[in-house]
């Protein structure tokens, strides 16, 4: 139990035992008491009161404290997005006209930043895995998203304050509304505070009619605004293609649906194997309903999807002892609902006590987690945390997100789920393609099949215009669910079936429509629909997370000032080294052009500086960018290189600057390894020291052939 | 003069010959001539006629010539585009659900070519000129493409087929009108073809009103269907931001504009400093009307632009001279309007001409043809064609596209245009922002200044709900345009004015409204709207013109089919090399798993196959994606690489062979000197030729010192 809630409990028990003592004196007035006996009742009340004023402080300190820390949360990310909007990490889209709510651009540093996120995610995922790729458009047509489900149920719950006219998400009203009683209110109740952080636990986890009530009894009646009933706004930005009127497209929430629609190519292609993987990188879009939390809730994003397709009834994974002994935080579902806190959980146990479902969404969990710290994450504010039951789609096996922990609290960076069929079964019905994978058996198997004949006149005449839906699915239905239809007909006459591409899906089949009988077949195939097992990255969040997780602040070494720094490793900072002249001086100035010349053949991003400003300043400004390494020309033959976070130099002769670098910021040298190395710098070049040990072989020969030589001759 | 041109004057001689003959016959046998005289006509005729039938089977062959060389034009693009959609190089997007006209996803070799290629764009662009780079937002709000012109000029005229409800563009049914008249169309004379071949030339140049009326002259009357009137079509998607109605949107069909927002921004962090160039790569979306020609027209495309921003005033470029002496096909305007074909030009003399407006538009001409060129697009088949005066935008100063000449013809890749200050005045007017540079002068300057009053309230008066629009635009109103409104003011006592962000931009501004004064003042600085020249790369146009350039046929060994090949270069092939095993054997393919982990290390894509297939089949396959070089492990010690094209082989090392195929893929050395190199294959690896070398020094040291110690001793 926190300070909080025990010493709500505390105020609640203290106005009991008031009560309880005020009773007893009004019962000792009425019944003739002594008045030494009222006195002890009084003297307890009055003590009574003075611990009930005691209390009530306690519990505004704690609260006020919560609220302090808020307060310098905000503190610390205005100071990071003060330098990352100064440097054009990030700019507010179309600002020059008042902006947009959710849309941003990124300027230099930010593409960078992003490009060498996506090149390490490539490399990371889809080349160590051997993945395949792919790039789907953007423009979708409705009835692909249909299938889906994203028409129907792509929609957050919203209401409108019928003053201003604006809209509201009915999730955020409510969770605002709970946070703010939770550190305003004095007076409510432990048991009020405990409801209210239940729900604040538990409110990813209701459903729209759940979340309208709550709002109602919660919210509505308790402020000023008169809101507009609970509506359901669907997400998508809507648009048209063709100038037909007809065709009605959307533009992609998510770059999944791309693969699943190319299923089939991507398997034949694959040489009709199972498992293989697909992965897209590409902007999603998702008309927001009021934008906010800055870089973490936009309007439109970089998604990173892997599709891992696999047979339903072998989830193994043949490399999953390489992250097994991995431990980190995991926060399960039962210790989400218990009100506990994340642990650490080494991921093989994970596994074998049935906490993750099975050992491919394990590895991908553990593959997740090396990406996100190599990255720069603290993986101390790192965790993964299980989806609650009604918070996971109905299909999905099991799903868990790798939050990460930044001022705003924990943030859902990537989403691991296991899918099960769901999604080409969609497509299967919705397109009447079957997205199947096939086993082919060693020995042909003996198997129980149904054969279903339809009346297609019947059918026509009870559902008319959705007809052709009914048919396709009846015609692609699996085995269980065609033999729970026929014990269905032959008992009662009908049977309920539910079609997923109908706005009703539930649709009444009578026994006059379909027979269904089942056959023995021989078997040399097993026909099924992969399982498929998602891990869905938000590129941008992850980066805002590693800005912040990357960002401190040291004074100058005057002392007068605080300096900020991003303290991105080599393979995420937006550019590896700054080249300056100590001086502004034609010599060195050149040099700075000779190293920008050998950085640029070596492929390594650099900014040079040969302004007349002091040192420190080019040091601050290259520290405010993250740059890892400043190479300062202070001499026409060796140069200083200084590393950002130590402030260490060492001295590199030029003609080994551009090799050093590209160790350090290629990751295959350590600053450590590097600086002892240069701890006594050598007096003479790399180049000049390989000319020299030529020369003494050739010495060495020609001394060696005289002396043969000589003893031949003599 | 064609072919095809002379035969039909010719036969219109032969007509007009043969009529003279006639009335000659008709004059002869009404003034009673001797049957001599007639018969000497009449043979005449009868000649003419001979002529006149094998002129017209002439025709007809010529005519049907260039038919078969459109038809075997067909057959290749056909070859071209099965093999790329067999190995998913792209794939028509949603074609489970029947596709969508316009929409096309990349596969993983497609992915692969386009993010090579993009690499090099930005190596070749952004790194080597040290550009600035941007990434904006798709989904743009109405007031930016207002003010752009976008949502008032970006359409294309269109008509409905009355019939069928199909739509289609106005131009298009011209053009392939135009086509089909004069390939099939034996009777139409030398004038009316040259006419309608004018029509061809010019046809992008026609204003939308001068279009409608050649469609209704020439098309409407000469087919079966019906059409509706021509109607202007906005090409841009339309959609709404956020739940309220009020925020209308678009998909951005194209990059720029996210730049000229962000301009004061970037301008800033580039020290104040011109000119400077920002680069930006994403997605463009154009909602075209009927899509067709497959990859070069689609509604969604990756588009590269820069922007770079320069002085009008001086518009050099230091590194001219770089480019200068590079000579090829280019097409100036007064070539194409007399008929001309395009003709190779040095580009120094193309600047020095005049052809080309100026020197930094002529270096990004330049750059743009080397990059080209280095992709692997044949010189021959590119030429820089320059824009017709109606074609190119009013405000533009010159305008170049790169076209590369293709199965559907020449078609525009990259369009280079000095767009002149234009979009930077136009977003300044519609922010109210001024977007401008800055010169300081060395001694303050004298200058004529003038200083414009508002009469707000009656400018209120007369423009009421435009009133904040004209006020905007009369407050950044241009020095020479101040000038004239004072002139015209203060002679007629009103003055014309446009006002860019309106419907209807003309405004009358009366006397009362504003008063204009001039003053003396002392310039420090120079306050100016930057000039932008502006190179915008169609990504997809240019891979699909490399691929049909990459692609060839070749007879296999057997000499029993044609085999598919792209010869792309190791910069832009897919995968770098392939590794087989000559047979299935165990140790061979533990070799190639290690093969394969060297290619990993070494960051080269590869593709392993070990099936039992034969070697010529998978060598087949490997050409088929165009992967450069072949690994086939036949030995435990020494592998073969066989490259694509020359189907030449060496025999190189195990340990070596990653070292080699790096070198290969990444141009430091060419097949050439790799095979020279290998000619006789080396007996030892590399690695023990290092190890020999260093005991043969070991040895040569002791021998030394001993030699040494000996004399001393002795």
């Amino acid at each position: 139990m926190s300070t909080e809630d025990s010493l709500r409990r505390a105020q609640s028990d203290n106005q009991s035992s008031i009560n309880v003592r005020r009773n007893e004196i009004r019962q000792q007035k009425s019944s003739g008491a002594s008045k030494s006996e009222t006195d002890e009742s009084a003297k307890a009340v009055n003590d009574l009161k003075v611990d009930k004023s005691s209390i009530k402080s306690q519990l505004k300190a704690s609260i006020s404290g919560e609220g302090s820390s808020a307060a310098s949360k905000e503190d610390f990310r205005k100071a990071v997005e003060n330098t990352l909007e100064r440097h054009l990490f990030y700019i507010p889209s179309f600002e020059i006209y008042g902006g947009v709510a959710g849309l941003y651009d990124y300027g230099t540093p930010g593409c960078a930043v992003k490009s060498n996120v996506l090149a390490f995610w490539r490399q990371h995922f889809v080349r160590e895995e051997e993945m395949e790729e792919i790039d789907c458009s953007c423009v979708t047509p409705e009835v692909v998203l249909k299938a889906s489900g994203h028409v129907k149920k792509f929609t957050d719950l919203m209401v409108k304050d019928e003053k201003t006219g604006l809209f509201y998400r009915v999730d955020h009203l409510l969770k605002d509304h709970c946070k703010d009683k939770l550190k305003k209110d004095l007076s409510i109740s432990a048991e009020k505070a405990a409801e209210l952080k239940h729900l604040l636990a538990v409110l990813d986890d209701l459903s729209d009619e759940q979340l309208g009530t709550k709002f109602k009894e919660i919210v509505a009646p308790d402020t000023k605004n008169s809101f507009s009933d609970p509506e359901q706004f669907n997400l998508m930005f809507k648009t048209k293609i063709g100038p037909s009127r007809a065709t009605k497209g959307y533009m992609r929430p998510e770059t999944a649906q791309g693969i699943f629609v190319n299923f089939r190519k991507l398997y034949n292609c694959n040489g009709k194997k199972l498992p293989f993987a697909t992965a897209q990188i590409g902007q999603a879009f998702r008309n927001e309903i009021s934008p906010r939390q800055g870089l973490l809730r936009v309007r439109e994003f970089t998604l990173a999807e892997i599709e891992h397709f696999v047979d339903p009834e072998n989830k193994s994974h043949p490399k999953f002892s390489k992250v097994s002994k991995l431990e980190f935080l995991m926060f399960p579902r039962d210790e989400q609902l218990s009100g506990q806190s994340a642990k650490r959980i080494c991921l093989g146990d994970a596994v074998s006590k049935g906490i993750v479902n099975n050992e491919t969404l394990a590895y991908f969990i553990g593959r997740v987690y090396v990406f996100l710290t190599r990255l720069g994450i603290d993986e101390k504010r790192l965790r993964f945390r299980q989806h609650l039951e009604n918070e996971m789609a109905h299909y999905a096996e099991d799903c868990w997100d790798a939050e990460i922990e930044c001022s705003y609290g924990w943030v859902e960076c990537v989403g691991i789920a296991d899918r099960s069929a769901y999604d080409l079964r969609a497509h299967t019905d919705g397109s009447g393609v079957a997205l199947v994978a096939q086993e082919k058996f060693a020995e042909p198997k003996e198997k129980e099949k149904h054969v279903i004949t339809l009346n297609k006149e019947e059918l026509g005449l009870a559902f008319k215009d959705i007809q052709k839906e009914v048919v396709k699915a009846l015609e692609v239905m699996e085995e269980k669910e065609a033999m729970k239809m026929k014990a269905a007909l032959e008992s009662k006459g009908e049977a309920e079936f539910e079609v997923c591409t109908l706005e009703e899906p539930v649709v009444l089949i009578k026994k006059n429509m379909v027979s269904i009988s089942k056959e023995i077949i021989k078997q040399h195939t097993r026909v099924f629909t992969p399982s498929v097992i998602e891990p869905s990255f938000g590129i941008g969040r992850i980066i805002y997370c590693l800005y912040e997780h990357s960002f401190y602040t040291r004074p100058s070494e005057a002392g007068d000032q605080q300096l900020n720094v991003f303290r991105f490793t080599p393979l995420v900072a937006p550019i590896k080294c700054t080249v300056f002249s100590l001086v502004q001086n034609h010599k060195y100035e050149q040099l700075v052009e000779q190293i920008s010349t050998s950085l640029k053949a070596a492929r390594i991003s650099y900014k040079k500086d040969i302004t007349g400003t002091s040192i420190g300043k080019k040091y601050a400004r290259t520290d405010e960018l993250g740059v890892p390494f400043a190479i300062t020309v202070d001499s026409t033959t060796s140069v200083t290189i200084r590393e950002r976070d130590s402030k260490e130099q060492i001295r590199v002769n030029v003609d080994d600057v551009a090799a050093v670098v590209k160790d350090l910021s290629e990751g295959c040298r350590t600053w450590t390894d590097i600086s002892q190395r240069y701890k006594y710098p050598p007096l003479i070049s790399a180049e000049w020291k390989q000319r020299i040990i030529k020369t003494i072989h050739l010495f060495l020969y020609i001394f060696f052939f005289a002396t043969i030589v000589k003893l031949t001759v003599l």
